[in-house]
C-alpha cells in the first residue's frame, strides 16, 4: 500500500447526537498523531464548511479542550442538512469541493453523519474517483434512529435509548404515586424505524417499562389503540404508552396529522390552522374515549442531546469508529463506512466492519417483525438481548461548578491565516 | 423532656420530587434506630393511608432495599392531593385520624410535602393539641417550586434546577449546530414563583444559558416579549428562551390561556376547544411575528423526577431534613417544619432550623425583585450566588443492567397482620 501524504478534513452533518463528538474526537486525535497526515482540519457546518472554505485547524486547539468533546453533546464542529445534487446534472458543488481539496492538499475526507450524510460522503467519494483525484474517503456513522443498514447498530442510538428508558422509568414511577391513576403517552423520535421507541421497553429492567409500545413498523389503528389503552388503564389504574412519531394508519397517513382532524376547519387569529404534536393528539383522543386523566410528553430534542445520561459503551464505540475510519484510510481503504458487528453467540463484543458507501447511502433498516409481539404492541426478548448490552456503563463526565464542562475551541480558520 | 414511647407514621403528599424519598429515608432510618419508637409505619398515599388504615411496617422491609430510596424518584410510599376540611366545619376526617393514631399508639407523625401538605400537617397538629392527644408532629419539606417560606431553600428544588440547567445547556448547544438558527422556548414549572425557571440561568456555567428568562414575578407583555426575542434572534441567529408556566399579563390572565385565543371559535370533532401548552402558544406567536424556525419544549414531569440528574447536595440535605425531623420530635419538639438556613457570609453550609407550621402552611415565597434585572428578563448575580451551591455534587446511583435500581418494598400492611 502506497503511503498517501496530505491533509485530512472531518465534517459533521445531520441532526446531532450525544456522542457524535466522541466519534469526531476519535478521528481527530488519530489523524493528529499520524505523520502522513500533514494537517487536520474540521469543516464548519459539515460540507458547507468545505464549500465556503471554512476549515479550522484542529492542530491549533488545546488537546485538553479537544478531549472534552468525548462527553459533549451536539455537533462541536457545526452541522448541516445540505443535499448535494446529482453530479451529472449539476457539478458546481463538486468542482468547488475539488478546488478546496486541492487548495489544502486534502487527501483524507471523513464524514460523520446518518443516512443523508452517507449519501453526501458517497457522492464526493465517487466524484473524486471519477476525476482521478487521489483521496481516501470514509463515512463515520451516527444516528439516534439506528436505521443505517449493514451495521449491527449506530453510534448515538444507545445513549438516546438509555435516556429514553431512564426517563420513562422515572416518569412511570411518578405516574402511579396517587391512588387515582393517569394515562401517559410518550412521543419518541423515529420517522420510519422504531428503534428508539422500542428502547422504552428497556425501562422494564427497573420494573417500570411501558404497558404498550407503538412502532412505525406496525400499522396503527386508532380504534384498537383506544381499546388497548383503556383495557390496561381499567385493570391497573394507570397506563404508560410509548409511541413513535412515525406511526401511520392503513392508508399510510401519519397519525400525527389526525391533530388537524381534531381542529378541522379551524384557523387561528393569524389564519393558520392549529395542530398539536402526536402525543397531544393521542391524549385528546384517549380523553374523549374514556375520560381518563391523561398527559402527553414529547421528548423532543432532549432525546438526541442528553449527554448527561449517555451510555459509556456508546461513547467508547463512537470514539472507536472515528479512530477506525482514520486507521483504515491510512491503510489505503476508501469509499467505505465504518460499521459494527457482534459475535452471533456468546458475550457482547463490538467489532469494526466496513460497508460500501453505495450500499448504505439513503437505505433504512427497520426492526425485524419477529422482535415484536403478535399484537404489535410489545417488544420480545430478541430486542432486549440486542439493545441491553449497548446501554451499559456510565461515563464520568468532566464538570465545573456542578455542570458539564464543554470544550472551548479556538477555531483558527485556515483561510484567515 | 419527658420520654414519649409509641409508634411513628410517615406520609408523603403532593407532587413528588427526585429526592422526596431521601427525606423519607432519613426519617424512617432514624426512627427505626430509636428504642422509644416502637413501630415505624408508612402511610400509603399520604393522609389517605391513615384515613383508610393502610399503614405498612417499615421494620419489615429489607434495609438494603430501603436504602435505595435515597436515589429513587417519585413517592415510594404513595402520595395524595387531599385537602382536609376546616375541623370546625367538619371534623369527620380528624376523628378518623385520631382513631387510627390510638389504634396503633401513634405518637409521632411526620408529613413530607409542600405548601398544601404543610396545611394538612398543621391542621392535624392543631387538632391533636385541641383534643389533648399527645403526639409530636413535624413537617418535612419538599417542593421543586422552592416556594415554602421561612426556609432558605426546599429539598427537591436543587435537583430539578440541576436537571433543567443541564438539559437547557445540552439543547442550547444543539440549537446552534446549524448555520441557520432557531428559536427555542422552554416551558418550566412554577405557577406563582419563578425559582425553577430562574434555574435555567445556571446553564451559563457552561456558556449555554438562555438569552431571555420570563418569570411569574414579572408582568408579561406579549409585544415586548416578541420584540425582545426577535432582537436577540436577529443578532445571533438563534435565541433560547425560558418561560415559567405561570407568566401572566397585566390583567392577571395566564399567557397559557392565550392559546385559546389562537383557536377562538374552534371546536374539535368532539365539540371541545383545542388548546396547546404555553410553549406551543408562544412559538406560534413568535412564528407569526418574525417567521423564524421555532420549537417549544415542555419539561413536563421530567423536571420533577429526573433523579438520574439529581444534585448530591440536595440528596444529602433532603436526607438530613428527614433525620432532623425525627431527632427534634424525640427531643420533645412538635408543630414545626424542618427548614434550612445558611451563613450570611462565607462558604455555603446548610443548617437545620425550625419553622412554625402555622406560618408555613399555604404561604408562598417568590424571587426578590432585585435578583432580576431591570428589564425583567435575566437573572442577576445574587441568584447565581444563591442557587449554585445547591446543585453541587453528582450522586453515584445504584444500578442494575445499565438502569437505575429501584427499591422493591414488601409493604406489609398493619391491618392485614
Amino acid at each position: 500500500m502506497s503511503v498517501l501524504k496530505g491533509a485530512a478534513v472531518i465534517g459533521q452533518s445531520g441532526g446531532p447526537t450525544s456522542v457524535i463528538n466522541a466519534s469526531a474526537l476519535g478521528c481527530i486525535k488519530t489523524a493528529l498523531a499520524n505523520e502522513n497526515i500533514t494537517n487536520v482540519y474540521a469543516a464548519e457546518y459539515g460540507i458547507l464548511g468545505i464549500l465556503h472554505d471554512r476549515l479550522f485547524d484542529c492542530g491549533k486547539e488545546d488537546p485538553a479542550e479537544l478531549d472534552l468533546m468525548k462527553f459533549t453533546p451536539a455537533s462541536a464542529l457545526g452541522s448541516c442538512r445540505y443535499k448535494l445534487k446529482d453530479p451529472d446534472e449539476d457539478d458546481t458543488d463538486y468542482r468547488r469541493i475539488l478546488e478546496i481539496f486541492k487548495k489544502y492538499n486534502i487527501r483524507y475526507f471523513f464524514y460523520n453523519g446518518g443516512n443523508d450524510s452517507m449519501d453526501t460522503c458517497n457522492k464526493v467519494s465517487k466524484y473524486m474517483m471519477k476525476v482521478g483525484y487521489e483521496c481516501r474517503i470514509m463515512g463515520i456513522p451516527k444516528t439516534i434512529d439506528n436505521d443505517l443498514i449493514g451495521t449491527d447498530h449506530c453510534p448515538g442510538y444507545a445513549s438516546a435509548a438509555k435516556y429514553i428508558a431512564t426517563s420513562i422509568a422515572e416518569i412511570s414511577r411518578d405516574a402511579h404515586v396517587y391512588e387515582t391513576g393517569t394515562i401517559i403517552v410518550f412521543e419518541i423520535m423515529g420517522r420510519n424505524a422504531g428503534w428508539l421507541t422500542a428502547a422504552a421497553a428497556l425501562a422494564d429492567v427497573c420494573g417500570e417499562g411501558p404497558d404498550l409500545i407503538y412502532l412505525p413498523e406496525i400499522t396503527f389503528d386508532m380504534d384498537r389503540f383506544l381499546k388497548e389503552v383503556t383495557e390496561v388503564y381499567e385493570k391497573q389504574k394507570y397506563c404508560i404508552v410509548a409511541v413513535s412519531e412515525g406511526v401511520k394508519d392503513k392508508d399510510g397517513r401519519f397519525i400525527s396529522e389526525y391533530g388537524s382532524d381534531l381542529a378541522t376547519n379551524t384557523k387561528d387569529v393569524f389564519g393558520h390552522s392549529q395542530m398539536g404534536g402526536l402525543a397531544a393528539t393521542l391524549v385528546q383522543y384517549i380523553k374523549n374515549y374514556n375520560g381518563a386523566k391523561t398527559r402527553g410528553i414529547e421528548f423532543s430534542l432532549l432525546q438526541r442531546c442528553a449527554a448527561h445520561c449517555a451510555s459509556l459503551t456508546d461513547i467508547e464505540e463512537s470514539y472507536a469508529s472515528g479512530k477506525a475510519a482514520v486507521e483504515c484510510a491510512l491503510d489505503g481503504i476508501t469509499d467505505k463506512m465504518v460499521g459494527f458487528e457482534r459475535p452471533e453467540e456468546g458475550a457482547y463484543e463490538c467489532r469494526i466492519k466496513l460497508i460500501d458507501l453505495t450500499a448504505v447511502a439513503n437505505a433504512e433498516k427497520t426492526i425485524p417483525r419477529d422482535w415484536i409481539n403478535e399484537a404489535g404492541n410489545r417488544m420480545l426478548q430478541p430486542f432486549y438481548d440486542y439493545a441491553l448490552p449497548l446501554i451499559q456503563g456510565f461515563p464520568v463526565i468532566p464538570t465545573e461548578n456542578g455542570m458539564p464542562r464543554y470544550p472551548r475551541l479556538k477555531k483558527v480558520f485556515a483561510n484567515e491565516q
